[in-house]
């Protein structure tokens, strides 16, 4: 036992002196540039009522804020307390998972409003933010959250820090490369969150690779309670992820219409998991790890397609599909990913978001292609895809292969990405902890010396018990 | 100890192909019936457009969503995080209270968009949905999770889904007599939801009665974060009962009215809680399962009436009261269901669900019964009970007829429809545990070996302490 | 041991006939009042359908409640689970918590609808409520919840019923001197709820001082797992805190602007929060304590001003400011509070709302101060500070003036407020615990016997184990 304890001490996790830097830096850089940029969109600003006036509004509620004020907030649950618990699942990584998660997702959501703002919301030299860039600020980071899921456990904060200033960055890019240059929709983001955000997380973990992580192998599991923390993400997630997918979907049908698609998906979802988890273990049981994680996979899956004419019945077939691709990942693919392809996969994202989000993104492609003005009627089809200005004369099929394009571009912008930033993430600089103490909340928290701790100091009788 | 065990070792809990079987052939015969039959309702179709200017719409705000989506959310949030963790309160049934919860509301809620979508929202062959369908998926799978309540920890998941079936198919044909046949008001549920979910799962109970049922009484009980989870779903149902029970009612004041009686109603509730939990126990002191579970009466108990004028005050003697009721019912009754009826009520449903929801009806009766045209306005009376059409001529107190024979059709359903459903999940073939493998999550779920259960085992030496 | 056993043996706790008498007369006294002078607003009453057409109201979304539902839920959530949650960070202290903030807050919101009615919704001597109302009460006990993290875990539910009596009564008044005679805006409640709230709660603390508290010092820590309970309540009082802040402002957009700059403040704090939690700790790690607390301090400080042209980048400044303040307060103040001005603050409320609600109030000064016709728009300047009527003729300068008044009778009501309901609970018939007991739910509360709890009794030899 002593060696890899020793090899622990050589790697350097004090934080005393990096984080506050780098957190105190970065809140500094974003006053500055908030001061500079970032003021209030018309909606929100103290002039909305002569701005009404003009806009000929009858009423304050044409105000934007009505409209998706409550997706936003439940979107913004799904960040901090559904990615955030649902990573709780380790036996002792609960604070690192949600506490961690709050700081990166924090970190990120301003600089996401800056980003996002230049490339969609740049005014005269001003950024102009409403609750839509909030809730695209929110979206942005959950990409970093999924990623996060990847490499849980084995990266300091500041290496989670660095990951976001870039991911956030590359996100924005590829955002603006999907629904500007190509005209693609993606009001649930499964190719701009899911499968750039997933493959990323895919490719930085790579990079990261520990050849030693079976050293902290017995704190890899969970224990009764902490599954249960996890639950309590899962259902958030679960619940809220019709408001993620109808959050910034055109006010009216098309936002009604993104609603009852991820309701329908979810719910098909739900049992295929359930069937599947239970079918592939010898023992007829149902897996925890396929509970919290794979029952979202109908969310993700009808992320591009919700706001489209997907029918209820077919997000009951996406749903069903995406349950299924996602169970078996986890009992085939995820071992197979970490023994052959040396990518440890913490949570199993490429599970429960890179599969499915490439199936979102398909499904999209052809839902978009397959568009007729007999099933949307003549303006709602206009209207649904955007059919105006210089994209008046597309035709759906064409609108199809963009599509398919916008996958393309995900994934290239996730490897090439991923590929630098977890090259960044792999100097020796950022106080990442030794293999032997990953998944473990020890090396940058203040944990209480509880009674569950006496048991496991009693079970493991080579550590000292406390007095 | 041999004999139970041995005993247990004949019940055949093997779920491997059951399980997957149920779920697959099920959802399979979802995806082709919602194929066949479900289309979007006009305002989740891209046609608003055109619809919207036809019926003179000015703003995309008159949109339904608007209306009813934050209520529907906080619903949805009642079912599936609300009802399954107020079941974690079990030491060791921590994942088959949330998991089968999830389970059965997931199946079921698809087969109650096609069951109500007959009954109600049936047009040329299609079943038109929109957000109200959602909410009222949802409530009807209420109705299941409260009869999962009564037989928590003791059925198999098969057993769960075979009721939730026939549960939901007398559910809808129930509605249908209340809402439509008897046109009575019911928009928070006391009758169709509660009254009849209650009674119904209290009939299953006593039909799958467990004579030897004490052998498994060490897991009976709670341990103390087991306790704190419970809080999580009981706090959520309090919270958010005021949007159950507002959700369906009409748009306005009603709506508007509901969440205020719903209000008051609950706060009363939590007072009269904990006076007759300290009360009635000899130390004086607080009892968890009474502030998990009674203080929640008062959201059941203005179930019928919280749309109508109930007035404030009304709200606060009618919470006041079901507080008590359901605390006296924890102490005194549910014992004496248990011994002398043979009615064995995990969560004790009968004093959460089926007293405070005959109150809800009687109430309900009594204040349609005392409406008049100077308390409503003469244009908000006929709207708050639709007395239009055939109805035109139906007066107050006919009307609170009406509602009374809505409690005893519901009744009778309850217990007619139990006894058979109850008889069928008796069959030999669904694999539910053993008595002395009750409330024990190892039958169905792969259980982590923690820490805990370490002790767990060391307490009870006969068990093999694992590596 | 024995000689605190015995001390311990000589304090009452008994509860059976005290809490209940309390508890019914109490709810008895509310019926009594609300059917004297509560009744619906117009915007809740049958008759709304009139009023509708009397007002020239086009659409039924005009009804206040779909303004302010979605946020009123949401503040709802952040005082049951929100405050609930936060304080179950106590190892044994779990059902106290959140079941006493449960009685108080239901205890509390009923007796703030009427104070608060008379004071602002009285009409021909009746109270009319809305969803407005319930906010208020809403917050109006948030800022008892506030001051019960003073006193958490030393005194009896009786005594937290009778300083909710007061605090309540007190908190109203010194609202309406703010509000109605000073003119002062604070739609978030930096004065009104949290500087008040805190420095009632401090005071009241201190007037209870108990030297001998260091006898359950061993029960004053946390545990893993209450750690994560506790950071359930953080992250929905930081992701709520955007409808805190709003709900009460003006519709459009004052209720889009306070969100945002809420959410901009928080973001801020987060980072900083973590930072100096890292930097004040010799080995650099993190200390749950800041994060489940000092995180949120952007939030209160931002409190009176969000509803301004803060801006974001503002907010921002804030947000920083208020979480350094914060963290330093909790390694530096609070011990000093502790030993040299006697002044016991189990939460920390002294960093996370006092300090941050004078932060809050001094903003909210400054920017008001600072507002100009330029920024705000004529009608827009008129709208945000009401200068109409006699305040036509108010300055920025002036209404600064006011808002630093009304910071200046908060704390005085505050302390003398405190200082004679400090006085009262002193009386030795409330039944509080004995030192060595406090922080204990033993002393209230039927606790489980769990193996938790056999491990403790492990580790206490000195205590009997039960059977």
């Amino acid at each position: 036992m002593d060696r890899p304890r020793h090899q622990g001490m050589v790697k350097n996790t004090y934080m005393r002196w990096r984080l506050p830097l780098v957190c105190l830096l970065w809140e500094v850089a974003m006053i500055v540039l908030f001061g500079v940029f970032v003021r209030f969109g018309p909606e929100a600003d103290a002039h909305w009522e002569e701005e009404k006036r003009e806009l000929n509004l009858t009423s304050d509620m044409e105000n934007d804020f009505y409209f998706r004020y409550p997706s936003f907030q439940d979107v913004h649950v799904m960040i901090f307390v559904g990615f955030g618990f649902l990573m709780t699942f380790l036996k002792r990584y609960g604070f690192g998972a949600v506490g961690f998660n709050f700081l990166l997702a924090a970190f990120g959501i301003q600089w996401a409003l800056l980003m996002q703002g230049w490339f969609h919301s740049f005014k005269n030299g001003k950024i102009l933010i409403g609750v839509e860039n909030l809730i695209n600020a929110d979206f942005c980071v959950g990409s970093v959250c999924i990623a996060f899921g990847a490499i849980l456990g084995k990266t300091s904060p500041i290496q989670l820090l660095v990951m976001t200033l870039f991911q956030v960055t590359l996100f924005s890019v590829n955002e603006y490369i999907l629904l500007n240059l190509l005209h693609v929709k993606d009001a649930g983001g499964s190719m701009t969150i899911h499968t750039f955000g997933a493959y990323f997380g895919l490719t930085v973990t790579r990079i990261l690779y520990r050849p030693n992580l079976e050293q902290s192998k017995d704190k890899q599991g969970s224990v009764y309670h902490s599954d249960l923390f996890a639950m309590i993400g899962t259902l958030y997630l679960w619940m809220y992820w019709p408001s993620f997918n109808s959050a910034i979907s055109e006010h009216g049908d098309a936002q009604h219409r993104s609603a009852i698609n991820t309701y329908c998906s979810l719910a098909a979802c739900v049992l295929t998991t359930m069937a599947f988890s239970s079918m592939l273990q010898k023992k007829g049981k149902l897996d925890m790890v396929h509970i919290q994680n794979a029952t979202l996979a109908g969310g993700v899956a009808v992320g591009t397609s919700a706001e489209m004419m997907l029918t209820p019945y077919g997000s009951l077939i996406v749903g069903s599909i995406s349950g299924i691709v996602s169970t078996v990942g986890y009992v085939y693919f995820t071992p197979f990913l970490e023994s052959r392809l040396h990518i440890q996969d913490t949570c199993g994202i490429h599970n429960l978001h890179a599969m499915p989000g490439l199936i979102g993104g398909i499904v999209g492609a052809i839902t978009a292609a397959a568009a007729t003005e007999d099933v949307y009627g003549k303006e709602g089809f206009i209207k649904a895809f955007d059919f105006t200005g210089v994209y008046q004369t597309r035709t759906p099929s064409v609108q199809g292969g963009f599509q398919a394009a916008g996958i393309v571009v995900s994934l290239l912008m996730a490897f090439v990405g991923g590929a630098i930033v977890g090259g960044i993430l792999k100097l020796p600089i950022w106080g990442d902890a030794a293999a032997e103490n990953c998944f473990e909340d020890e090396v940058y928290w203040e944990v209480p010396e509880d009674e569950e701790s006496d048991v496991y100091h009693m079970h493991n009788p080579d550590k000292p018990t406390s007095p």
